[in-house]
């Protein structure tokens, strides 16, 4: 007997038989990203490469593809392989990486699908480029420009124009456009400063294509963008491809930015939890912790019952390894304090010492997208269809 | 042609060689704290049940079984089937769990190993002991006192009790005694401080244990206890079984408190990360990061050269999904600010525009020893052993 814990769920189970802690995903408001973001992509005549980290699903990225992208971003090798494993048949690495196993692996993978990769020092084009004419393989280089974060990319035209020439002087390479890529644009919440960020952002870019065009270099694709600035970039004039990966899971601080030049995407990532003890009054403690949810920006937030739902609502307080300490809400509304943790509350939907203990579930926002995504985000049944519950869940994910 | 990505070493390997991020063990000192805390324990007379959440490794657990731990303890029965499945005979799930899905995965596991779990509502106790009954298995049963920490476990001898005798009804379940685990205590950072918070705990402890003999019950096993109190717990004359998990490992929290009744378990993972792009003065931006590394308890630490140490040292100072940014300390020793962050600074390891890119790897704290564990925490190669280089690192783990 081989001996490996149950699946969460099998399709058609009702979403409370759901195991916990798991990664639920609401189908409907999904679909309805990945489609939302195609179009908008399209009307606005740009190219859609969605990015994989915020997934690293390769039923997420044929969906996306089905909808009109051209392929997909990783950020780094050892992410693309599966996708290309998977068939996806185009893929960019929209980081810089450097040693004799990356260069092998970027080689191996070019074998494979379509691959183009961001540089910013010419050791690595000319690591790169005699490894890939070696194996016959051919390579689309981007040189990344720093456009404001501050971070990786070339910070001034000589830089620029030094890779351009080294990746000339490769026969088995490609210059294959510009990375042009800010962070930190993505998460300015006021709509005008991130509109302003953003055209600071491709203004540098545009800069750096004049550059070019001094020089007589054609630039096919100039990358960049995420869920933030989409909707600045697709009209900028700039960018020719985009590289959104958070909007179709959202997250908290996404889900937080002020939007308005499109429709903010949906929530459609959850984590369900259970409440699993419940012995101090104004307190429960549930099965989603430290390890099935990132905290780096803030604890989750928006605690949905399903069930129990006129019972009193929870924050969640604390993160432990494998425990969510949770707090009773004032009844004053959303805006009370968390009662529970000064004592006891008035209403308790978890009855201590004897009671029986209902299984309560427990849907939370996540705080961040990707990096919980990461920690256990294999999509295990995207097919899993259950209704009648708000909200309608309709398929899940567990690491 | 199977598409993976390449292992990340081999054994025999030089350390330079390995491909990053990567977690790395130097197995010296993991060895040593494995040793010292059997020793400790057997010393004092205590059980050693260490606490498998902090590695999740069949691997590691079977080394301490054979220092003479008794088995390991599981914070949830999903992460009790590996082990089950390794051949680890005893184990405890420290904590509780409701549910149909979960009361089957405790009696499947009872079925393969001995299996002890812990509860605080009898409503627990009347849905595992029908089922154990049924599956023909027994369960050893530890009601959860709470001795501080306010989180799990009951709160007075009622309920205590009344558990006792929900057990006692089961024909299948036995009382196997009472946890009594106090997480907070585990990190107060002072010496004298931890000391009172771990006497106050065994204090409650022992109060639960003199009203179970007033009602006549045998309480053979007090298990609890954690790295930061378990020189405490051992001595305490209550804890007959201690669960310390992180000592293999350590990490930047454990190792900024003050130790005095046993020595230091020593630093035992790191993680290695290669510097991939440095195009601004003062800056340079390393593979690992917020996919790499917990951060929850601040960002990595103490940072070491593995190559060109003569150069100047770098604090980490923002993780991003997969960009560690690190800025370049002043000269002025440990105490000096992070110069890189306002602009240029002396000394520069890296040079950019055109300069050859050097493979620097860093080698850092983790911020939290068992939340990064759990991101990328399969050992892959426990025997690889590389020699020459300082931390001596002789055995690495990957995801």
């Amino acid at each position: 007997m081989k001996l490996v814990p149950p699946a969460p769920a099998r399709p058609g189970d009702p979403l409370d038989a759901i195991g916990t802690p798991s990664l639920v995903i609401d189908l409907d408001a999904f679909e309805s990203n990945v489609r939302q973001m195609a179009e908008f992509a399209a009307a606005a005549g740009v190219t859609l490469r969605p990015h994989a980290k915020a997934h690293k699903s390769s039923e997420i990225a044929k969906r996306q593809i089905a909808a009109g992208a051209k392929g997909v971003c990783c950020q780094k090798l050892s992410e693309a392989y599966p996708f290309a494993a998977a068939g996806i048949a185009n893929i960019h690495v929209s980081n810089e990486f450097i040693g004799a196993d990356k260069t092998a692996m970027a080689v191996e993978l070019a074998a494979h699908v379509r691959l183009s990769v961001c540089v910013d020092a010419v050791a690595q084009v000319e690591a790169l480029g005699p490894a890939a004419a070696r194996a016959g393989v051919r390579i689309d280089v981007l040189p990344e420009v720093d456009v404001g974060q501050g971070r990786c990319g070339v910070t001034d035209d000589t830089q620029l124009l030094r890779l351009v020439d080294a990746i000339a002087a490769q026969p088995a390479l490609r210059f294959g456009g510009i990375q042009a890529y800010h962070g930190g644009a993505q998460h300015v919440a006021a709509h005008a400063e991130r509109r302003q960020a953003a055209q600071l952002a491709a203004g540098r870019a545009a800069a750096s294509l004049r550059a070019l065009e001094a020089r007589g270099v054609r630039c096919e694709v100039v990358t960049g963008g995420g869920t933030g600035t989409v909707e600045f970039d697709a009209r900028s004039g700039v960018y020719t491809e985009l590289q959104p990966g958070s909007y179709i899971f959202m997250d908290g601080d996404y889900g937080s930015l002020e939007w308005s030049g499109m429709r903010r995407p949906r929530q459609s990532l959850y984590i369900a939890s259970t409440i699993m003890s419940a012995t101090h009054p104004g307190r429960a403690v549930c099965d989603a912790g430290l390890k099935g949810v990132a905290v780096d920006s803030g604890l989750p937030k928006r605690v949905a019952w399903l069930a129990d739902r006129a019972e009193a609502p929870l924050d969640y307080i604390a993160a432990n390894d494998e425990h969510g300490v949770m707090a009773v809400r004032d009844r004053e509304g959303d805006g009370g304090r968390a009662a529970g943790r000064a004592g006891p509350a008035g209403s308790w939907p978890l009855r201590p010492d004897g009671q029986p203990l209902r299984r309560v579930r427990v849907l939370s926002r996540r705080a961040r997208g990707d990096a919980v995504a990461d920690r256990r985000a294999r999509i295990v049944a995207l097919s899993l269809r259950v209704r009648g519950s708000t909200p309608a869940c309709t398929a899940l994910t567990r690491k």
